[in-house]
Parts: C-alpha cells; sequence; structure tokens
C-alpha cells in the first residue's frame, strides 16, 4: 500500500527500470565517460535549451552541498530560510563539507524575499564578517509552496546586482514545473539561475540527482569537487542512463503531474472532512493540513503521514508518481470512520 | 568487447540486476530503514560470523572516507604505502573530508610492514606531530600483491599493542577471499581487523560498498558521518538488495572465481610471448608485466590497459567477473601479430 | 584621547607592560612548558579555586572556536543568539575551523533563554539533523547585558539534564563579575560551567586569552587542537606572564571597576541630556543609546562610537580601563554644544 | 645560561621590548589599521623593495597554514620535502586548515630538487589526483642547509612554467639572507618567490611572523583567511611594532649575524674535540654532529640539544641572537671534561 510520508518512500518507475537493464551492455568507460553520460547530458541541455555543465551524484544532499562547495570561498556564505533543506534537514553536511556558514532567516511561508535578504548585505568587505555569496532557494519549498517565474527572476536578478549568486535546490522541480504550467527553460535558464540541484529521486527514479551549472566559468572546477565529495561513481552509466528514461517522452511530466492531481484531489477530499482544516494555495504533492489528534493517534502509523507541529496538530501528506485516486479514498474513509 | 582496463570498466551481473528489480515492490522506508537493508545486513553478518555494523554508501572512496573519519580526531593519522588508493586516486578526499594527515611510506610490493610502521610512532603525545592511530592497508593492494591471514593478524595485533586500529580497504576483497582459498571470518574477523570497506562493485554489483565496522562501540555515530558525507540515499533499498543477490549462493566467489582464473590464463598466456615479461607471484585478476613498447602502442587503445610505469614499459591488466577465454585468447593473438 | 569605539583600542596597562618585560630573562622552555606559564596557571587556578585546565591563546576567536571545536564531534551543533561574537563577528571561523553548525536565535536583549533552547531538542538520534551539544551565552553580552548567576546555573542545570555543555564568551567576563558583585569562582566554578573563554585583551592586557576548561576528561586533546589551531606560541611567556600581572593585586577588578564606574557615569550624564535616550539595566561598560542624528553625525568621527541601528540611531559607547572622567565630561560637552 | 636546544628558546631582543613599549601610547585603532602598523608595512615593503601584501600574525605555523590556504583550491596540493615543517612539525595543521594534501618526498640534504617535483606532475586534469599547484620549501631549512639565490629562482621559475607558484617557510630566513650574503630583495623579491612566511621570533622578536605577498592578485580575499585562522589580533600594533625594532637600523641582521657567527664558532671548536664529527657545509645558526653516546648522556639536559637520530647519535645544536662565546666555551670545556 501506498503510505503519504514523503515522495521517496515510492519505488521506481518501470521505465527507469527499463533503461538501468538496457545499459548493461557489457564494458564501457567508467567514471561517467560512457555513452549513456554522454546521451544523458545531451537530453538534460534540450531541457533547459543551454549548454550546461552536468554532474550527476546519488543525494539530493550531494547535488546541494557539492555545487554550493566549488561557488563559495569558505569565507563567504548562503543565505536561505530556516526551512531551507541545507539548513535542517541535511545533518549539518554544508558545514562540514564547505566549512562556510548558512544565514538563514524566516521567510514567509517558507519562501525568501529579497527584503529579507537585503539585513545580511552590509558587511561587504568586513573581514570579521562572513560575505553572503549565494541565495539558495528551494522550489517546490519544504513547505509546498512555489515561487512564480517572476519571483525567480526578481531574485536572479538582485543576486547578480549585489556581486551574488543564485542556486535551487531542485528535489521537486519538476512538481513545481508542471504546476506552474511554465517549462525548465523558463522558470530556470531564462530568469537567470546559477546553480541547480536537478532531483529526480522523488518523482520516480532510483538514485537520480544532478548538479546542473548554468555558469560553466564558475564550475570549471566541480569535477574535483564531486570527487573528492566521494560522488563519482565507477559505474556511472548506470545512473546517467535513468536520466534518459526520465527525460524521454517526457516521463518526468507524466510522473510529476500524477503526484500534483493527486495531492489536489487528497486536498478536496479532506477539506471536505469535518476536524481536517487543509492550508490553501498549494499546489503540488505536498498537503499540509491540520487534523483532530484522534485522525492522526488513530491513523498515522497505518497512513504514514507526518506531524509538523504537534502543538497545532499540524501534519504533512505527501503523493507520489504512483498513487492513486484508491490509496487516497481509502485514507479518506478511514479518516471519516475515526471521526 | 571485454577490455582490460579495469573490472569497473565492467557491467552488472544479471542477478544483481535481478535483486535490483525485485526490490521494486511499491513503498517501503527511506534511507536503509527498508526491508531488503534488514535482510542484506543478516547475509552480510552471517557471512563474517560476527555482529558487525553496516553502512552502505556508493563508492569506494566513501566507503574508504567516511569509515576512516569516523574513527580519527583531526590531530590522528593514517599509515599507509604511498601507493594506497586513499592516498592516490581518490583526490585527496581524505584530507578534505576527515581534516587528517595521511602518513605515507613505500611499502614492498605494495605492502605495508610493521617495519614500515614504526618510524612513526616516535610521536606519541607530542602535540607537533600528529598522532598515527590507523594503519590502512589493501586487500588486494592496488600493485595486485595480497597480504597472507598471518600476515594481517599481525598488522592487527601490531595496531592493537600500540593503540591503533587496523582498516582494510577491501575493494577487491572477494578476489583475495578466493586467491587464498580462506574465508571472510578467517581473513577479516578472526585476524582482528577493525574496519573494512567491502567492495562489490568491482565484482559484478552495480553499486556495492558497504563499511563495516568490526568495533560498534567506536563506530556508533557512524550514521552521522555517513549523512554528513551525503551517501545517506532515500532509496537506498535499491543498494542494499544488491548485497542480497551478491551473498546468496556466493555469487561473489563465482565472480572473484572467474575473475581470477582468468587472470591466472592471462599470466600464463602472456608469459610463453615473447616481448613479454609477467611479473610473478600475482594471484588474482590484475596482471602486471613489461611488454614492447611496440605492442603498447599497437594495442593499448583496442584492448584498454594501463601503463604504469612509461620508463619500464611495464602495463596493467584487470580481468572481470565477466571476462571470457576468448577474451584473453583474442589479445594474445593480437601481440603475436604485432611481434 | 581615548575614544568609546571599543575597549579593545586601549593599550596596555603598565603592569601587565612590567609583567612582560620581567619575563625576558634569558632563555626558557618555549610552548608554554616555561616557568611564568607554570605560575600563571597556578594564579589561575586560584582564582577560579579549582583545578581547570587551561591553554593561553592569543584571540578571543581562538579561544571561542579551538575551545567549543575540542568539545564536538562534527555532526553536533552549538546554540547560541544571533548575536553571539561567535555567530555574527568572527568570519565563520566556527564554521571553517570545527565543521559544527550554530544554531542561532533570537534571544531577549541578547540573552539566550531555556525556552529558546527547547525547540533545538526535539532531534536527538535522527541523522538528518544537528545534534545540539554546546549551548553558548556570552558574559557580558554583545548588547551589554548580563546573565545572572543563578540563570547561568541554571542554563548550566538545564545543559547537563540534556547531554549537553555550557560555554561562556567571556571577552568581557571580569566586567561581568565586578558588575554583579561576586567572584569567578561564584559566577563560573560553582554554577557548573563547562569551558570559559576567559579573556583579558579587552580588560589591559596586550594580548591576553585563555581557553578555561572545568571538564578535563572532555578537554585532554585540546592541546593538539591549539596545535592545529596554529596558537601555539614559541614565545608563549610573554603571554602567561601576562595573566600574572594580570591576577596579581587583582589588576582585573580595578580595571573593569573603572571600565564600570566609567560606564555608569557616562550613562548617568548622557541620560540628562535632550536628545539622547540612554537604553536602561545596563550595568558594565558598554552602554547604548539613541541619539538625535545631529549628534551622532558631528561627533561621531571624533568620539569614535559604533551605530547599531541607523534607523532608531541606536549607537554603542564603550568605556575603558583607562577612561577617565574628563574623556566622558569632555564628550557631554561636545554634545552639548550640538544640541 | 643559554641552552642550544633552539632559537625560540631565547628571550627578546631589548630593542624589540623598546619598540612594544613605545607602541603603548593610548587609543588607536584595532585589527591591524594602527598607525604601527602602517608603518611596519611601510618599512617592509622597503626591505623588500616591492609593494608587498603584509598580514601579521604570531605564529610561524599560522604564517605558512593561513598563506598556502589562501592560495589552493581544496583539490589542489603542496610539494615539499618530509622533512619540512607543515608536513612534520605542525601537527597537521596544513591538512585540518586547508584540506589539501601534502604531497612530500625525500629530497636531498633537506633541499627539494627539481627533478624530485616533476613526478606528482603527471597528473594534470585527473579528477582522481589531487592537482599539485604549490612548491614550499624552507630557507634556512630543517636541516640546516641553504638554497642559493640561483636555485630558489630556478624553483620559481619552474613552478610558474608548470601552473605552480612558490613558498618559501622562513623561519631563518634573515639567518640566509646573512650567510648567503644577499639581500630579501635578491633572494625572495627578484627569484619571484609567491608567497613568505617571513619569521622573526627565532631571530630575536617576541611574537613576529608576517604572511607576504607578492602576487597581490592572489591574496586578495587573504584578510578573511587570517580572521577565519583565528589570527586577527585586536591590540595588533603590538606585533606590528616590534617589526618596526627589528627593520630599523638592520637589527635583523645584526641578530643574525651573531646567532650565525656562533654557529660557526660552535662548529669549530666542535671540529676539534674527539668524539665529536660536524656535520660539513653548514653556514647559518644549526650546527649537526654525531657525538659520543657520553657525550649526549652526560649534557643533553644541561645543555638542552636535541638527538635528531638515536641510531647515529646526531644531535641538533642552535645557537641565537644572544648566545655568547662565553656559552659555547663553557659547553666545549664540559664536554673534554666528558670524554
Amino acid at each position: 500500500m501506498r503510505m503519504f510520508k514523503s515522495d521517496n518512500n515510492s519505488g521506481v518507475h518501470p521505465k527507469i527500470l527499463e533503461s538501468i537493464i538496457s545499459a548493461n551492455t557489457g564494458h564501457d568507460n567508467p567514471y561517467g565517460y560512457d555513452k549513456y553520460s554522454v546521451e544523458a547530458k545531451k537530453k538534460i541541455r534540450e531541457l533547459f535549451e543551454k549548454e550546461v555543465d552536468i554532474y550527476f551524484v546519488t543525494t539530493g544532499t550531494a547535488a546541494n552541498i557539492i555545487g554550493l562547495s566549488c561557488l563559495l570561498e569558505p569565507f563567504e556564505a548562503v543565505v536561505c530560510t530556516d526551512t531551507a533543506h541545507i539548513n535542517t534537514d541535511e545533518g549539518g553536511s554544508f558545514e562540514r563539507i564547505s566549512g562556510s556558514k548558512i544565514l538563514y532567516t524566516e521567510g514567509k511561508d517558507g519562501k525568501l524575499e529579497i527584503e529579507d535578504i537585503k539585513p545580511f548585505l552590509t558587511v561587504k568587505g568586513d573581514e570579521h564578517r562572513v560575505q553572503p555569496r549565494i541565495i539558495s532557494i528551494s522550489q517546490t519549498t519544504e513547505t509546498g509552496t512555489l515561487y512564480t517565474v517572476e519571483e525567480i527572476k526578481a531574485l536572479a536578478d538582485f543576486a547578480h546586482d549585489n556581486h551574488m549568486l543564485l542556486h535551487i535546490d531542485g528535489a521537486r522541480i519538476a512538481n513545481a514545473v508542471v504546476a506552474l504550467n511554465t517549462s525548465f527553460k523558463e522558470m530556470i535558464t531564462d530568469t537567470g539561475v546559477d546553480l541547480l540541484s536537478f532531483g529526480g529521486t522523488k518523482n520516480g527514479m532510483m538514485v537520480g540527482e544532478a548538479i546542473i551549472s548554468f555558469n560553466n566559468d564558475l564550475t570549471k572546477d566541480l569535477k574535483y569537487y564531486r570527487k573528492q565529495g566521494m560522488q563519482l561513481l565507477s559505474k556511472m552509466r548506470f545512473i546517467s542512463a535513468q536520466f534518459i528514461g526520465y527525460l524521454e517522452g517526457e516521463l518526468w511530466r507524466e510522473n510529476a503531474q500524477n503526484a500534483n492531481s493527486m495531492g489536489q484531489y487528497l486536498a478536496n477530499e479532506l477539506s471536505k472532512l469535518k476536524g481536517v482544516t487543509v492550508k490553501e494555495g498549494l499546489m503540488t504533492n505536498m498537503i499540509f493540513a491540520n487534523m483532530n489528534k484522534k485522525i492522526i493517534d488513530e491513523l498515522q502509523e497505518k497512513f504514514g503521514f507526518y506531524t509538523i507541529d504537534e502543538d497545532t496538530n499540524l501534519v504533512r501528506l505527501v503523493t507520489s508518481f504512483d498513487t492513486t485516486k484508491e490509496d487516497i479514498d481509502r485514507f479518506i474513509e478511514a479518516i471519516k470512520e475515526v471521526n
């Protein structure tokens, strides 16, 4: 049974598995110098419509930290929200690996606004202070909200006007592209994003993460950072091959579309129930809702969602590429029985 | 066609692929808390006949560096040979991630002897000197040689007598067990090894590396080091499932047996040729030979072996789990034509 | 002329200079194994009435970072206020050197309360989260406020109840002891503080900082951390000798007493003026006041104080061990002329 | 009594002490923005006859490590001899602070030759290997030998021809300038050295170390590295003032001249004794000699020299700026009595 804990509890889409199997054709060059890696990179460049630099890695944390490290001197800092994955969910990997500092701020609805960043920028040239260098946002954010294309562009412009760079943690980037009815080109390439952690694992891949650089000069040494970051797989082709399957026929869109639709369906059904208040305005596959304590107590283990705030009984429910209406209906029925 | 560049140029053994496919059964817990990880750990403990702690990772470098980091204070050092993989082939990952120092020494035939270690031990308590804490050896070594079980035991005893620990980089550990006609228990558990990088990728797995701790007290925090080391995969089950296939029916032995046999066959055939001198005493799947420059020039690209020393025309040839007699015969014939 | 910029703008008390001169008696052991270091440590132990471990260093940043690093595993974190010196004024040294993370929170009047810490403690054992290990407070705080002895004890108890430690950044610790009319023993030793950055530079020393450990088991390797931290001076006796002069005859008290009294006098005089509102409740040598913009514009350069908040025209004025009534009267007169 | 343990066992030259005292003139800017720092930098630039960048620090280790760190990406390496101070005597500070690797090699008489460096340069662009970036030599070397001006120039040229930089650890640089009868300009500036750790502590200063950059573009961010390196002293003027005294009237030359002369005298006197063989060719203040075990056993504690090699009874004797003929005669007499 499919639960609502996280989209990374799901398995692998069959087409991704096929891609892996079809890459098992005897000997090939190791460390990403194989033909599948070449092909996967070609497809990614088509997706972004730009000659980006691409480095495959095995976790979202690795994509974030290795990419950011490469762009930072140790006295430079990243500005992000306190809820950012790099700040709270990566076990201090950023500080440990980069040696740099995260300047976190509260933000609003999980989103960083330009006004939040400005107070950090008064220290330029002061050796007693870390020097802000990168603005890092998550799209989709950790609280399920989204930046509009215009907001991303405004942040990129602000960054560049202040000798800074813009990074996006795209663990759920496909869900955002689908929800905003836009394209990777429009949302990322054209807005001026400098660095993207391009995540596919949460959207049906097995191990699918890539660092995408839109500023190849700044990342010319990234291959060394990846190797030092312990992420240069010898049989890399089995990672890169997954991206071929993921991009061919727009599997990424199909998967994200299903997850988002099921999220919408879940939100709709939940909002009809008493004892449940769904947080409004959410558009992807993460649904936040306040629920009667009784519902949580009786159904949490079976349906596997997280309590985000014990004081307000706020829970998070995540749908996946393989979530079905039946999964949701079963949950809704269970709530009705408890209520 | 199968080349002789490295055993990591090969693909994946079909049974490993089957294990991966069979783990794709809907939702399960992420981050290694799934049933495949439980089963894989059980099988590994059976192999070593000990309640070892096990942490799956995706590269041999990660296994080495994360494991070693966890055992070291930053002022402590690792002693190894200058040819050790951690010293020369991991891009400085050890220093970068652990912040500690490698004390390398020449060794003999790629092997570290107790006499090589002693000079480093005179600095105990001197804050101006790094404090040697870990002896790290590779089995099979980077030059294709092997430590006997007795030699490993002697190194472990020496380590423990000197407040040190013994680590083995086991990227080709299966080849060593087969070549020495011993068992993992005899060679690792019973000799007193403290930490093993248990590699399977070079022996037919897709992404199969694990940190094995024989000293659980010392590695009780290793899960944090792995997370900070960016190696905690959400869909970890697809890594751990591979170990199930690898250990079931002793696939590891079958694969290593083939690689070693083909290595032996290759060595035998090469030694019959003029213009070729095979380095004696090698017993696994890495063959070192001095060859006429003409052979190297004409056949290197096609058969993909490495030149180790340009002055002496020393080359390295590696056989794999899937190398066949035909692969070797074809190469031998080609040499004959050139000669 | 003495300004009000910071107590580190002052020079050195003559008695400290005498101590330095008197240590220049030919050859002695380097690296702190000299007789002055022995004597200085004896005096410090008398001050704290405990067999503390003592490591002299040359900056407050070094005292903080080397001390904290020694107590932390890289996945462990420090909790402090956002205004803490380690968080904002040390150029990211903490993250760079320790590799760990700072969990900062807003606090109240520059002080950390137990309720501020609790939200960070829900993550115990979760490898995705850094593990809070040290509570770090500044006494005197960066905003001129003070923790009472009882508050320090409560924080120490809370720390120990939660498998944490308490660190005090004591750059202005003498001013606090004097202001609270207590002793180092009462305020530090008896409350259960684990680690103290014992600062004297801001109170009349030339280069006078020491790491004081009240938990010698936890800091048994600190000498290695200091060496790696590049702070093991060969002619260390000229640092430690300063502490002899500083503690003999309670020079520390005399100096802090003067600075505090002058602070009080400055506050009193300022509060009589129109266009100036002194922040109440401050008891040491740092005075915060809102001033008419005109006063700031015309007198800031000459009298050298910092603007803390441009929106509210909040300025910081710091008195020193050598500040005189005349220095203050001159400033007060100048304000009157501008007003 | 003056011993022969090390030139850092000595105290401070009276003129240095005067410089410190004369800098104690009330309030001045902290953190090196004071008038003494300005004056000291001016004098250093006159010494090198170049507009070098200068950063004062408090230990030779700090000068080496902070300077090198600033020039290195984490995947780049330093090449030096195995006896280099950064490799053996700084407690692993280099690896810990820079995260980079030291590639050490045996060298000849403590000196690095171009042929020793070449084998490390075959890895360019290979992400599996650290990339050699800096050649680091010590002048005077740790074994008391000297590079000629021509040898330094050849190393600098070789470095620059290979996209590398040349660093000199100049803990005893004044002794070298005097011994070679050259100037700082000729030996350092004109040869093309990129970075110098300019040490004065071993030559009569109290705390006198500076990072000197001859390539200001590469070190434009060094102030941040120094702050993160915990070496930005608030009352920096008392460090920089020492350099004024050190350079005025060429005190550095006078001190080094005495130390070297006494070294020469000591070598001459020792070579007349039976049971003592002085290592030839040494020209500075470090004398190496093989001595009868009996001499060592009976006189080591009293005269405080180090045994370098127990097998060959090789000892090191160091003279200082304040060593007198009487000190040496007393030692020679003592040996005669033992013999």
